[in-house]
């Protein structure tokens, strides 16, 4: 008897999540060091949650839960206030111990391979799948987010720890290889958006739709370290002029003079990374920009971002998935856009006001984890993600 | 020899504004009541300032400013730290006095009058005479915003001062009807958006192009307070799935439990109006609530509101006019919009992020100050404006 | 028949509140420039609202209220969370007007003094007239206020508004001299400190007791300018060892670098003050100084400050009542102290607690409104009361 | 060759603190749960980097500091803002991990006893054992504050966590047995304050000195949970008169009702402790209040709290040492007290602002280190020591 694909896709991504753990000290899994982060155990025991919640306790008959604490404490989602302060202490929930949250993993991915393998069995229903399917998603985002979380957690950190020599070696990511630029041109027309074929897409990228667009020339490239140097010599930080007003109050407030984990040492730019303190590499593409820095360097270029649509229509034509890229678009719903029912409709929907969108994926995006249609969102003035610009003109 | 319209629309829109004013205490004149709003004082002074410093300093020769230090307390924006600390001290410059501000804006209105009687003899150019309509229509913008801050800063006073007994009489402006509601169908197609026609508009109006719109019905009426009081009575707002993240984190932090200025007494509702307190009246257009509340309530009606753009080809079918209307559509550039060069560039386009875009115009808005292509945009959790909801299914 | 000496300081008082506001503007009258101070309508209420309060309402048959809002709007202290936001809300209060508020002391003012003509008929009680009393030193302790909040209001006017060119002649205060500096010695012993005598004090100067003090030498002068300059100059803003831990935290969250007002242009010392910014006059006493400033030029010094016991015993010896002296004592009640019934009640006791204590008087105190045990307090950040410097050694 | 008694100290001082760890998981020694407290990592590592920085690096030749970083890491005290965000971020330094500081630990100690074992022989300054002695002292403090602020993390967690079920076995300090109270009477008189013997103590109890007292008596009980439940159901909280000005603006913004760790489950009253949530014992010291509630429990008994002066001086004719007993003296200096030079001057001098005198000792703190000299100091708002209430009358 073979395994189903999707007995197989559980366990890989289940265990990719742990082999990025290996490089952590106990230690490592607690803190939380910003209210935007989550601690490594926590995304390691939420996750988990995911299916416990999802799968477990409501299709097999007589499951018994881990810990009846745990749906309270590795819950994402808080409405109240008194529970909405729970979100900004999951640094200090030193228990359950991290072992204890490495054994609910265990008692879950147990079960749910029980469960899995009766898929293959008693041909369980799409919805089942469709669920499970989007547990393993979640997952993946909580992957790329754990690594993100940690690289800020160790910036913040004066003796500046390393995650691994070589990160991408942990992460299975190939090295970053910049291409050579060019202008690519996309006609004014009416265009397909948003996903429509037989694979997995959240509920933020169904409901595809035409959008008229007009003619426009993107870039082939992102920009690179080296272009971003010349936007900060040229006093682009202190420029009021190439800046959104909310833009300004944020630099201003927050003496912001350079992409996140920059710091010029000796006249010469180093940025930190998983594997430690780096000097700069000039034809690398910029990273850990806010949406503020992306459209304040593009109008320091007399150019613009693209829409989300923009993108997605040329996404076929250039290389993309090293970095995030800010889009011009306001995070909205498509329309016919409905939030689900109960829980899983907490997914998207209720973020869609004060965040940009961003398109593409990263070098700490999971494998099999990113597509053209694929809508990420953060509010504008975030760093700590591996973001980059693409300009159109 | 007539005078120019321009002529006469200036005369008309300086006067209205003192006239607005004439129901005012000088100690009237002097308060900030919030960091979104503005003195009286400041308002006069600062629209003066935009004649004086964009054509009277420009145009005219030997024109001497009034006084120097105005372009420095009256300009609207400042780039740095300490002068942002200005704009939230508006409201304890007690000099210069009301009295001064008065003979500033008669200094300069005695000037640009003699400028556009020269007008007539010496034709003058186009972009000046933009620049005029551009400060007429400025000088519009603060006319509603003097109202909306008065009503604003009289409301936290608690012997809840009456500004007329008859504000619909002050302001010139007609008594609020509500008409039968009905759906209204506006089919799938292309159509145009944006302004193209000879009169004036605002720069984030511009660059008319087309948008490809699916098939949508729209609400001829506005929502009542009858309507909004069965979402109030419903448990609207604690019913946590109704709100986006944002909204239920704003209604936590500040109690909201009702429009901005309702209160209620003995089982009764009433609201503080410019006319001091009022009952309810239940078939009058709900006013005062900010985008999250809009979007609660049409998810709490199963329906959406309209993007600006939808409201904009459907405007044509149904009255408005009484209440911004808040649109889904966060506020973007169009495509081909630039930045102005200098001060005029920071008009619209500084605040293209974070914002929502509201359509139509309201009751405090000033006479020949609308138009169906007009954009205004707030932050979405401000409710100091007349906005309304109107909703499409 | 002649006036009542209590009749005559009364009118006395009152007179010189308004005398103090002749130089305003009605607009001066609205603003609160900071939390810690109040408009000079709301002292003019406030002080006349004490009489109504507690002698009027209380002793005067059929005496009407002048209007029932005014005890809300005017009284000083504020329980519920609610009201709390009153206080910070003073300066957005518009109406009453000011023309009403002085209605009102007119108003008051002539039930008084009718109540204080039958004084001399009736023989008052010995409470009542004490009551009197309190008010008359409470709206003394205003005309202070009244001043040091205008000037703190001017000082963040850009264009620095003057109250007065000479403001010793409004004031009627003497100019101040300085006098030559020696150390005066006191011995050690038993001492009685607080007041014992028939005149008027505070209920925290009551209780007279015994304390001992050790021998001590204190100056006989105050720290001029001149002497504070060179702690200025010889990095004592910068220097971490003279400072209190938590007036380190002040002087760097707030970056204080100077005395309040003071500003440096074009290398020399300019201070702003009731006639406008002036140059510092090197051989005046220092002033506008927090106690962690004292403190702090007190260790430079390798000397200290006063107690307030310290300061009492020595007082008989030296010229003092132009600046408030900063003592090392902090707010405590004296033994025996009890805090009366009542609002009365609330007068002193209620702040025993995190404030240090200043004994003196300043340039901007009334009058007839200083004595030797008078007891004065600020929380140790304030600067903006005519604080001075008085060592020891 | 027998070992010397301050060999002897240092040992057990130092192995206590490793046994007070104990029952910890490496988690636990993670965060830090609010800026007033530290990890227990951070406890560890800063007593012993005292011992290196003032004994090892100074006095022992070619000694090599465990790793440069950490003096960095574990330093106390930072004085300038960027290194004051340390101060608040101690809790996400995974690095050093928790074995790394316990070799850290073993090393000092390693080095620290050989340059003990050398005192026999070599005979060292007294002064040198002068600053060993405080180094040991400074350790005991630091284990009281590792249990406080334990407990405080603990006691947000929502599932509660256990320390230890007897926390007085693993403390070895004594079961509370309550004594019956009577009221003790002393006499006035001049009394000598502050310490005066062979034995340590802190710079901050020097300076013996003479001080007058009146007659007072005082409690030989502390305050029982049965007589501070029947304030709370007095409405203790909720009656404005009982409170300090500052005391209720705490108490309303931070809506306190009890003591800390107290709540109400069906009606009964609950603490959570260090063997975790227990029912309140009515007849044991009430424990984790503020001054702001010591002070308004003694206002609602007509009584008030000791000054330092009376309880030390009353200290021989009670029991005490099982709370910290607010008193109502500001901690400020003594007569003669001067700061010593460098990093040991900063110990206690610089705080002697804004914080109240705490005597006694409680039932966290180190055997051997109390006295009745002793002075402990906390800002008024503080609940998170074991701290208590004992009347004066």
């Amino acid at each position: 008897m073979s395994l189903s694909p999707l007995f197989t896709e559980y366990q890989k991504t289940r265990q990719y999540t742990e082999r990025l753990c290996k490089p952590l000290n106990i230690e490592d899994y607690v803190p939380q060091a910003a209210d935007f982060a989550s601690p490594p155990k926590w995304h390691l025991a939420h996750t988990t949650w995911f299916f416990e919640e999802m799968i477990l306790t409501k299709y097999v008959e007589d499951y018994a839960v881990f810990d009846s604490h745990f749906g309270f404490l590795f819950n994402s989602y808080y409405q109240t206030v008194g529970e909405k302060a729970l979100r900004a202490q999951r640094g200090i929930m030193t228990r359950p111990s991290v072992e204890q949250v490495y054994q609910y993993r265990h008692h879950v991915d147990e079960h749910m391979q029980r469960f899995l393998i009766e898929d293959i069995q008693n041909d369980l229903s799409d919805d089942i799948k469709a669920l499970i399917t989007l547990g393993i998603n979640h997952e993946q985002q909580h992957q790329e987010l754990l690594l993100t979380d940690l690289k800020y957690t160790f910036s913040l950190n004066p003796i500046q720890p390393v995650y691994h020599q070589d990160f991408n070696l942990v992460a299975q990511l190939p090295i970053t290889k910049e291409q050579e630029g060019e202008w690519l041109s996309v006609e004014e027309g009416i265009y397909d958006i948003g996903h429509n074929g037989d694979g997995f897409c959240f509920d933020n990228e169904r409901c595809q739709h035409k959008v008229l667009l007009q003619k426009f020339e993107i870039a082939s490239a992102l920009i690179t370290n080296r272009e971003y140097i010349e936007f900060i010599e040229d006093d682009g930080y202190t420029t009021f002029s190439h800046w959104l007003d909310d833009g300004w109050a944020w630099l201003t407030n927050n003496q912001v003079r350079s992409p996140l984990y920059w710091q010029k040492i000796d006249g010469q730019w180093f940025n930190f990374t998983l594997a430690g303190l780096q000097p700069i590499d000039d034809e690398a593409s910029v990273s850990h920009i806010s949406y503020y820095e992306a459209n304040a360097f593009a109008s320091w270029k007399n150019m613009r971002l693209p829409s989300e649509f923009e993108w997605e229509v040329a996404s076929s034509q250039f290389d993309w998935g090293q970095r995030w890229e800010w889009t011009s678009s306001a995070y909205l719903p498509y329309p016919g856009f409905a939030i689900s029912e109960g829980a899983v409709g907490e997914y998207n929907g209720k973020f869609m006001v004060n965040q940009m969108v961003l398109r593409g994926a990263s070098v700490a995006t999971s494998k099999d984890h990113s597509r053209s249609t694929y809508r990420n969102f953060f509010q504008p003035h975030h760093q700590w993600q591996f973001s980059g610009i693409r300009l159109v003109k």
